[in-house]
């Protein structure tokens, strides 16, 4: 990864320390075993470098992309619950309810869920204008649209509940409810990693079309990835996956072709979207 | 209830049923059921109330409202959890994880307060003003507050994970313990329910800290009794409770008591509290 991306990692850690600094309250320490050390942190990348491709400060936008983080994290947190994909290791780890218990792992995720709406709206902050409050609550209603019963959630209900009862449909069937999974279980919060700067920045018409297309193609390109990593892991109980409906050959070719894609959105931003296409190809080239 | 408050609790309820259309998702069907036909409704009648006794339309504070009942609703699916309470009733109903899955209960109450931020940041009404986007975050940041980490959030951890190992403990400590429970799981929403339309409506000193003391005063009088109830019909395995540690009588006394000085709190307002004051006797007078 480029230097000036590991900086922007630096920055998200930091500031992330620093909103969930060590308490006496319980549910801190579970909130940090949660989100630290962390994965990649691509999505406050995502947040950071197309804030400097609007040519805006990235941190400026650091408490959004924090924010984002920790709805990433939270998501994980509920997701790997009994109730639900039933994990016991996240990154390594024990998942939040095996090292602490259920009942916390639930009030974890609620936590991170809610602190980052209390970063988004960071209102009271002293010097914020009042059109940068307007654009502020845009993206609170980005984001809350992108992750809630129309985004994210519809994607873990048809993930963990639909798709299983699913092996007797068609192959198309299942094509139409992978693609609906994806679209709205991961690439959804990627787009707002991306849409989010770029309300904050201001940016419009043409070139906020062309950061869409670019979220949306790249958020597409990171689930067939992890598709066929969970399926080289063979640890995934998951009926439905890219790789499986489609071969693994197949699955790499199409995520190649959507972060060519992706990178060809940009065109329009010309080198300051320097940072976003290595994001981009990152997403084609991780290991892990 | 007086005729103006069961008029604002239909306002409440048409908003809420707009705002939770019936949909082939789901999730909405899962989030209609764990909000209606609901219960008193107390928090949203006291955001309209609020409103009216501060001299703007009950109505422009709707959204503030229903987003408030809808944390509510949130709260009640978690709680009531196999990993929380473990409670197989709610309002004479069965609990969501009993009448769905623990995994979609746990999706349900996540959507629940992810839209409670949509309804909070309805950012895009066209005709909103730049003053108007200020407010609205700051209600979101005191809410996020109210019920995070650091509010409703802790309340529950200790009622859950902390109340239950406190049986060696002295009775001073029980009664601290007891109170901080009482504070962050019930009090701050109530409080978040009376602050949000009075910064909306743009109150200040004098009379913003006399709506903060009502609101602390009747959330506290309001848990008390819920304590009772709770004792009287013996379902309930809490190993701290006011009735408990004070018994009944002295417990209905203490109510009586804080509704008594809620009230007195509401002077500076003159006859436009009437409704609140309503309310805080409605709180120690309701009969479940």
């Amino acid at each position: 990864m480029q230097d000036k991306l590991e900086y922007f990692k630096k920055l998200v850690n930091k500031y992330l320390r620093k909103v969930l600094k060590p308490s006496s309250n319980k549910i801190y320490h579970c909130m940090r075993y949660a989100v630290f050390p962390g994965g990649k942190r691509i999505r406050p990348l995502l947040t950071l470098a197309t804030a400097h491709t609007c040519g805006i400060s990235p941190k400026k936008v650091l408490p959004v992309a924090a924010a984002i983080e920790l709805i990433h994290c939270y998501s994980l947190v509920h997701d790997d619950l009994p109730s639900m994909d039933n994990d016991d290791y996240r990154r390594g780890k024990l998942t939040v309810h095996k090292k602490f218990s259920e009942g916390l792992a639930v009030l974890t995720g609620d936590a991170l869920l809610t602190k980052a709406f209390d970063l988004l709206s960071l209102a009271d902050e002293s010097k914020q204008r009042k059109s940068q409050a307007k654009k502020n609550l845009q993206v609170i209603n980005f984001i809350s649209k992108s992750i809630g019963a129309d985004g994210m959630i519809s994607g873990q209900v048809a993930d963990t509940f639909i798709s299983k009862s699913s092996s007797k449909e068609g192959i198309n069937y299942k094509k139409n409810l992978l693609n609906y999974i994806h679209l709205n279980k991961t690439a959804k919060l990627i787009q707002g990693s991306v849409i989010a700067p770029a309300i904050i920045a201001g940016v419009k018409s043409k070139k906020f079309n062309a950061l869409q297309n670019y979220a949306k193609k790249i958020g597409l390109a990171f689930q067939i990835i992890d598709d066929i990593f969970d399926k080289s892991q063979d640890s995934n109980s998951k009926q439905l996956a890219y790789s499986l409906l489609y071969g693994i050959k197949e699955s790499k070719k199409k995520a190649h072709q959507l972060v060519k894609e992706a990178k060809n959105e940009l065109t329009v931003f010309g080198k300051r979207a320097k940072l976003l296409r290595e994001i981009a190809d990152y997403v084609v080239q991780r290991k892990n």
